[in-house]
């Protein structure tokens, strides 16, 4: 057998829709050729900004911004908020790494709070606050988060938009999984919590739920940020890419979205729980780590372990995992690995995880 | 008759190849599946780095670095030169305003030197360097200049290129318009006078050539600067849109690239010769211009007229124009207009200039 990879959060090529993609496409392109294939707005493709309008925000597509991709997304609003400026950035430990190197890249002081079973400490936030701390931005992945895999409690929500509103922080809510959950019910989202207020930043992506390669996401903004970050858009780039945001746009309307979201939940399901099987059988008593009910990634403990020697060998080994510690900003993390089940066949998961059990 | 604009530098989607382009799209999904809908490389899609490469590089795909159209390009060299450090940047007086945009947003000081019907100053360019205000980067588009519609000539090429090697300045050749000489012969790309000294970027786009709505744009690297911007590219959105690349190589691979070009070269000649007999009809006596041997520009000089206003007027008149003056840094060009003819039909040319005629 090859390499099993548990390295990248990404759907492996049998769950891509491609003849649905495929189809969208000519209609795209015979629907609305001048659409697609112009420069357009620099906040995106219409029709697909009130597809996400609808389902994501508060219905009105001026508040929608497309980007290719949503850490592009993240990249502009970190230039907007901290560019020449400075600020204070407070993420979860662990987080996503890219969105740590990005938040520095455009001048924020990055600071963590730590990431519980029901979501981020929002104690430390408030703590952070009442010591005259406050942070420009708060950034979490609320749902089946990279690389925790935990989802934020309600009351941590209502506790977090409540904070944002009374200290007058923006929470950017990166939500590339909410519409992977395969166990139990929704949480609410913090935009919808925020009520309009203005201080939840939504972010969305298609990436996961329908191919990484369309490089398509989107943030729903209060309309003076949407305004300076349309702004950045376009002088960075023009306008998005119409063509694959008018092929989105088309699967969507199409009714495509839906079915392909279960039938993604459905294979994450089967291949989560064919990992655990299998670090139940090869780590049991050596690891650490709890099921998570959605999304992509599953977060191993292993105390007393070098995890990032282990990740080290696992490369050589055909088991690529991500180190624990590129997940931190502090160093911690050293006896961790983030699992991607998502782009591993259910009937490989055995082999990979001894193949990392060979290596403690 | 609606608006007739000469603002923005777009083929009108009569020119689009739409069929072709949704050919390419069945075959990019139904050939390579799994790569269209990738993360893929933060470099671009492998086969059309390959036809760049062979066409405009020196046939190393290696050195070839795709992103979301040309303008992500030189954003991303504008980040790898000048942010945190500074530098000295020198663009053509005028030259595109948003290459001024970019280059100071990334902490560039930019300075010019003036156009002439033969191309950039270049005795300037030794002046500075001989004055020790070595410039970090040159800035220019040698062929059907955006806005000035001239094209650089092979002796200022050789000395441009020259002086590159002797001072180890970088120079940026963006060459969007370059595929689009109606008439004349082509001068030698800069890129390839450099031979391989790697003092010289070219960029590329496929724009003017294909659709503005694909967004695909590329440059060929010195290696070291490959590396550094392709690592720029993954922090900021891990891969540029891989299927909308895919589709653009299957394009190409398909032989439709040619036969485009002829097409849209056809077209432009017809409105250029159009715009010029406009002109010389209404504005004749008033007005200084040349005609651009290819291109999508006419650049006009109204000695002694408030071209910043004509054009604020021409808005409302139904014929919008860009003012001169954004195509400087020193607020010179008050008296110019940039004229785009690429998005206006041969028909409607004379009704343009007239309304234009009619607020002098």
């Amino acid at each position: 057998m090859g390499v099993i990879s548990f390295a990248r959060g990404v759907p492996s090529p049998d769950l891509l829709p491609v003849a649905e993609l495929a189809n969208a496409a000519q209609r795209a392109l015979e629907q609305d050729p001048a659409g697609a294939l112009a420069y357009g707005d620099g906040a995106g493709y219409a029709p697909l900004r009130q597809w996400i309008a609808s389902r994501y925000g508060d219905g009105d597509a001026g508040r929608v911004l497309c980007t290719n991709g949503s850490l592009q997304g993240l990249a502009f609003l970190a230039e907007a908020l901290f560019a020449g400026s400075g600020g204070r950035a407070i993420v979860e430990a662990p987080t996503y790494d890219r969105a740590i190197l990005i938040l520095r890249r455009f001048g924020a002081t990055v600071e963590s709070v730590d990431l519980h079973a029901d979501g981020l400490d929002v104690d430390a936030i408030e703590a952070a606050c009442g010591a005259g701390r406050v942070p420009g931005l708060v950034y979490t992945i609320p749902n089946f988060q990279n690389p925790g895999g935990v989802t934020l409690s309600r009351a941590k929500r209502e506790r977090l938009v409540a904070l944002s509103c009374a200290h007058g922080f923006l929470v950017l809510e990166d939500d590339p999984y909410g519409e992977l959950r395969f166990e139990g019910t929704d949480e609410p989202r913090l935009f919808a919590l925020d009520e309009g207020a203005g201080n939840v930043i939504y972010s969305t992506s298609f990436t996961k739920t329908v191919a990484p390669g369309i490089r398509t996401g989107a943030m729903v903004l209060p309309p003076k940020l949407h305004a300076t970050i349309r702004r950045l858009a376009i002088d960075t780039y023009i306008g998005p890419t119409m063509l694959s945001e008018a092929i989105v746009a088309e699967y969507c309307a199409a009714g495509n979205f839906e079915p392909g979201v279960v039938r993604m939940r459905a294979a994450l399901l089967e291949r989560r729980d064919a990992l655990v099987a299998a670090l139940d059988r090869h780590l049991g008593d050596r690891a650490v780590y709890a099921a998570p009910a959605g999304g992509y990634f599953l977060w191993v403990n292993l105390p007393g372990v070098d995890a990032d020697a282990v990740a080290d060998a696992a490369d050589g080994a055909g088991v690529p995992v991500v180190k624990g510690s590129t997940c931190f900003i502090d160093g911690r993390g050293r006896d961790a690995l983030r699992l991607a089940y998502s782009a591993c066949p259910a009937a490989d998961m055995d082999e990979g995880v001894a193949r990392l059990a060979a290596l403690l």
